[in-house]
């Protein structure tokens, strides 16, 4: 694991290749999303079943062969331990409690004159998640979907996941039993997001589309932004640890290795003042990762993205920090909350020597789906908002209209706009003709 | 002005040139629009420059000079008329006051066994505003861009706007006085916001770009989404009406025009079940258009983008009016709150006979900034929510923890990531150590 610290006079060659983490080479996968796009939007279905034989080893037919029944969802579900059947209800309901407080509101608002102006929030009508299949299947990233989703209020909620060889996890599918999922496609990738995206003859498109992916999923949902919603752009995922002396050795490495072990992309930064805590930490990670299960993907993401940043006091650990915006970030110091209040750019925020990142992987609550790459910066966590949008609500009285014409009329005539203007003066003569 | 009854035959047809009006035909303006990025990207300050002088007929010799003075904006400001500064205030002052009630707070939430978890609201530091200068210039798009980015706490806020000739509109300028704009900046189109977008050695990115522009504008914030956020992707404005026979003709036609003076790409669309009132406000609108200075436009906007929809009763007009999910929105009945638990989709809603949409675009409070072309399916009007960011926060107790450890275990086994599950069970042990 790199470690250095930042007195050395390579430090900001270092830490500017880390600021560079999220750069993703879009450009070279382009040609070949494009081309699934435009495939997908000629051809339809036609192109769906073609890139579902090319990609994913099994030839449907039919859109019928490519959905999955509610009997299979259910079936899968029976099939499960029934300890990890109560996990994954406890994840639904832990998960579902968290985002429940997110759930805004519409409200209004009174002027003495009997105006009314306000916000109405309404639910999107469909949603698309893409949930990754293949080499990785996430059953908890359908729960942290779909739930937002489904507290959102949203009415036909899609799940799009590839299916290799015709198989589908049946852990995934037990997780899409519990959510009620009534559509769930076996396609993937970016022909998926097409699918979801553009919509077909017999499937409207959806409002928004969520969920992880590889650089071809997230290029063809940047792609698709603004014909539908997007969540975000998301990356390898990566943590952050600002560290004092309080940290524990073992639980600050298993932390980092947690991340590690995801992928080879994925970065485990750890920065401290404490040299001895580094040194020791570095040392504990070498122990553990040939005893990992994952551990060539772990040595890899650790070898070629771990971090580790040795500072001159806590203070230079939060702003640098604060300039990676990490998507997971933890604080193992003596009073974390003391730290909070200058934390700005973070995914989500585990304080305390009881909060590892993994806990809110799966059934602490709030949502797994995070900013990657330092777009904490101006991204936020999955939530039920990304699932509502909003409308004004405008309703003014005839005092309130007429109180305010000869100055919107002014300002209109400022811009040039007549139309505007007398639009807003012909209510004076309104109010004289009721 | 195109009249269809929803009983023609050709109904379908005109409607779904209705549905696909916000079609966009960025491909066209694509290789200019990459082209700006690259050199912006590349060549910084130089490009830019250069840019200028090709689009907006200047020719600035250096960063400096395209820079707008704190004392030019004062200047600017001194020279309007008073009642002209006045309204500028008012219209400040109620759009602060309603973006107000729109923030979001921080917040945290206790369990019993002493977990905490919560979501923590951040400001961006950095919000980049593009406010189009030229043919159009609109100070109001200043003050809705502006407030809500001051209303969240942002602290460095850029506006980036044409100046044809080194001319600035002087409202523009008295409006930047207003919001106390910092750093105000002669940059127009692509160019400006890659400017924004990628920042340059001397100046920072941003972490959000805002405002409106042409497709230029809006191909090239599609191309930035993901390196910094963006607010929507906007095309020409539009008007729909639902209007019962209670709506005052005048009012109706001088509402639907004041989009088509805009641009020609306007659409003003009326949807009524009553035959004699479409008759009647057809028949207006052809007797006022000769009248407006912006007749040219206006006109052209209404013969080519102007649709009145004649439905069997007035829930056909909603059902219709929540599938062209218009930009603005007028309910101009009897009882209009009866009709705004039904409407789905619609950026701003505007109740009653004494709100023409034009009190929105000036000073009634909610942002002007509106999601166009059906995209009120997903987007929203721009907010506070824009210039925020959120962060979730978990702290687990050690009971907390302890008490899930076991399951949060089993899940992160089924998923397969072992250095997950022992992160989360080493916190047992932790525990007896401490």
């Amino acid at each position: 694991m790199t470690q250095i610290s930042t007195s050395d006079t390579h430090f900001h060659e270092s830490f500017n290749k880390l600021l560079k983490r999220g750069e993703m080479d879009m450009e070279s996968v382009l040609p070949i999303v494009n081309e699934i796009l435009r495939e997908v939007k000629e051809e339809q279905e036609t192109a769906i079943l073609r890139h579902i034989s090319q990609f994913d080893s099994w030839q449907p037919e039919s859109l019928d062969q490519i959905l999955i029944s509610k009997k299979e969802m259910k079936t899968a579900y029976d099939s499960l331990a029934p300890s990890l059947r109560d996990t994954l209800h406890l994840a639904y309901d832990r998960i579902y409690a968290f985002h429940s407080k997110q759930k805004l509101k519409s409200w209004i608002d009174f002027a003495e004159d009997g105006t009314i102006l306000g916000q109405k929030v309404t639910p999107m009508q469909r949603a698309g998640l893409y949930i990754p299949g293949g080499k990785a299947t996430y059953p908890s990233s359908l729960l942290m979907n779909a739930i937002p989703a489904i507290v959102a209020g949203v009415k036909d909620i899609i799940v799009c996941s590839p299916a290799i060889h015709n198989q589908v996890n049946a852990t995934l599918l037990a997780a899409a039993h519990i959510c009620n999922i009534q559509h769930f496609y076996k396609i993937g990738g970016a022909s998926a997001i097409a699918f979801m995206g553009y919509g077909t003859q017999q499937f409207q498109k959806v409002d928004v589309i969520t969920g992880p992916g590889n650089i071809f999923v997230a290029t063809a949902k940047k792609l698709l932004f603004g014909e539908v919603n997007i969540d975000m752009i998301a990356g390898p995922s990566e943590i952050g640890v600002i560290a004092d002396c309080s940290a524990d050795i073992e639980s600050l490495a298993l932390d980092l290795l947690s991340q590690a072990e995801h992928d080879e992309l994925a970065s485990s930064i750890l920065i401290t003042p404490h040299k001895e805590l580094a040194n020791a930490v570095a040392q504990k990670i070498d122990e553990i990762l040939p005893t990992l299960q994952r551990k060539e993907i772990a040595t890899t993401s650790i070898r070629e993205r771990g971090m580790i940043l040795v500072t001159t006091d806590l203070q230079e650990a939060i702003d640098l920090m604060n300039l990676i915006a990490p998507e997971h970030l933890e604080i193992l110091t003596e009073q974390p909350f003391e730290i909070l209040p200058h934390i700005q750019n973070a995914g989500a925020i585990f304080l305390g020597h009881y909060t590892p990142e993994a806990l809110g992987d799966y059934l602490a609550g709030p949502n797994h789906t995070l900013p990657t790459g330092g777009n904490a910066r101006f991204s936020s966590p999955l939530s039920v908002d990304h699932f509502l949008k909003k409308s004004s609500i405008l309703a003014f009285s005839q005092k309130g209209a007429i109180g305010l014409s000869m100055q919107c009329g002014e300002f209109a005539e400022a811009e040039g706009l007549q139309a505007h203007k007398e639009s807003i003066l012909f209510r004076q003569k309104l109010s004289k003709k009721v």
